[in-house]
């Protein structure tokens, strides 16, 4: 008997890097406006800006992008000159064409659960960007739906759970983030498979002790969810 | 008998005004590289970036700021000021909050169509920017789903309509751009209607040569709906 119908897989940070080059271009940031302010100075204004700008842009390297040129713009109080601008335009278009490098074990992986179970894609994020990143990702045809969510709430599982017929018992949910793939998953009666990812964006971070008397699953690599399920 | 199970309203153009908003927005930002430029070559650069930029920021606002300042550096040879930079992502953000400004009798028609047939919204775009036109359009509650999709081909639609459970004799899709509401839905076997907007996207158009011996229906407004499916 399978423990559950169906498994949800989260993207970023799950499946492949995404948090690494948002930090890597975040550094090359820091040191395009080194002239201007310090490291520690810039990374703070920059994480002020995009919070505030996450209820206009949603996530995205798009919206990123933006933030980074307001921030720029703000830090120098528009001493900027368009040739940092167009800089900082040439980093955003260099995350969104980064090669998509998936996680240890991932590929072989997923291959060997589609076989015992009906797997769906569920992230947030940029439609477009995370549509590439699959397709980019041969991952693809192990997915029987791909649901892409502007966020993660109780209330997105639930419907994603009844767009795809299964009850809250059926459903498991596996992902790098307490905050979105754990916490509301919970939430919405289901169970949930956390897989930390070596760091973590300061908006998804959730203190351990909130994590106090939930019940979930912890495990280090992606490679040890086939036996988990067992 | 109901002729189709399904109907399917694009939302930019077709339930809300969408278009006139880039063209205000279009002419602002010439306005504002005035100084270096004419209107025409402005506009024609931006459209040539904008075109350029799709295959790596999809449709929406955010990608379409990027694409204004990049323009702006480049029509201006880097002159371009950190204060008209700002304005720039002024002018976006003024777009992500524009009021959802709904067409000519689509309140009252929605809510009639929802009487008697099954309805969703199926929109290109940024998902973040037309969840959020959704939500603040009042009409969220009259569709049985809403598919936010980064493109509409023949292949869209078939998987939308898998989705749904009908098949194309079932299913008709209605909206206001010929490419990406007509065309692929006829290659997809299923019917279309058009009910043009007053001005159309460069990108959309379509020649009309193109259609002939096609068969769809076209309306002049919105309201005319319910008397064509009966």
């Amino acid at each position: 008997m399978k423990r559950f119908e169906l498994i949800s897989l989260d993207a970023d940070d799950t499946l492949w890097h995404n948090e690494s080059i948002f930090t890597s271009t975040q550094s090359q940031f820091c040191k395009l406006l080194g002239r201007y302010h310090t490291m520690e100075w810039i990374e703070q204004r920059l994480y002020e800006t995009e919070k505030a700008n996450l209820q206009h842009f949603g996530y995205g390297v798009k919206g990123f992008t933006l933030s980074m040129i307001e921030t720029a713009i703000e830090l120098t109080e528009g001493r900027v000159t368009a040739a940092e601008v167009q800089h900082i335009l040439e980093l955003g278009r260099a995350m969104l064409r980064a090669p998509v490098d998936l996680l240890d074990g991932v590929a072989e992986t997923v291959i060997e659960l589609s076989k015992s179970h009906r797997l769906i894609l569920l992230t947030k994020g940029d439609l477009f960007d995370q549509e590439s990143k699959l397709a980019r990702s041969g991952l693809g045809e192990h997915f029987s739906a791909v649901e892409i969510v502007s966020e993660k709430r109780a209330a997105t599982y639930a419907a994603v759970m009844k767009r795809q017929g299964v009850t809250p018992d059926q459903f498991v949910m596996v992902g790098n983030s307490l905050r979105s793939d754990v916490l509301p998953v919970l939430e919405a009666g289901a169970s949930a498979v956390h897989i930390p990812y070596h760091t973590t964006w300061k908006h998804e971070h959730v203190d351990e002790a909130e994590m106090d008397g939930k019940q979930f699953a912890r495990l280090k690599s992606f490679r040890e969810l086939p036996a988990w399920l067992d």
